[in-house]
């Protein structure tokens, strides 16, 4: 039943935002199977659900402690019955600087890639990517 | 036979690098399935093997014109039999910025999902991320 699993799906991204913004790192884990694989925005990559649950529990003591995410977008798209592929856009607010200066809000498009384990949907795959507004010529 | 498939879905990242560093964007966007979806470095998002070449055919017009693309490292998973998850760490040298100024290298880690159209391999899902060196805490 396709919109049960479109359901799902999308439930488990209701429950990363939220486990995001409750700053609940093992929650937030615990949406990613065992062997998940994340890119970061700036192309680190972790493997294993242990690994993104304590380089998560790492930023989200320091430079994303009080950050808020937003689902602003998303598109679904199954690659087969068991497998999907959610393209969301995302918004990070009240992230701060090493020298805890907080920065502007900032757009990523975040790529989860999703199986089902028994009927469980769980990330896999997990890549996001910062969005960058063009630049007007002037200023190339 | 595994092996077979991993021959295979790496000759479809050696055509792509290929492709690139001739420039020939056709034979790019022919290594994506017809409703392949490209997610860029700055997160824009191409929809459909007509739109991936279009923009590539641009960007090797003018900033990666005389670009080479170097596959420095990879690792292939598969989701299932069919379904295939490449990591490939690649470096960019040559792009030029919009004054014609030429860029430094720049490394990316590029997500690649494949999927078998018959006993064809193609993207079906792709995205970049640049991969950005951590900054000392002095700079930060």
């Amino acid at each position: 039943m396709q919109s049960t699993d479109t359901a799902a799906v999308m439930a488990v991204m209701t429950s990363l935002i939220d486990a995001w913004n409750r700053h609940d790192m093992d929650a937030f884990a615990n949406l990613f199977t065992e062997d998940a694989d994340f890119v970061n925005v700036v192309g680190t990559r972790w493997i294993g659900r242990d690994a993104i649950g304590k380089a998560h529990a790492a930023t989200h003591a320091t430079i994303f402690k009080n950050s808020q995410l937003t689902l602003k977008d998303s598109s679904l798209r199954f690659l087969k019955s068991d497998i999907a592929v959610l393209r969301a856009v995302t918004e990070v607010t009240g992230q701060v600087d090493g020298a805890g200066r907080t920065l502007p809000p900032r757009d990523a498009l975040l790529t989860l890639i999703m199986i089902t384990i028994g009927k469980k949907w769980s990330i896999a795959v997990a890549q996001n990517t910062n969005i960058i507004p063009p630049v007007s010529p002037d200023n190339r």
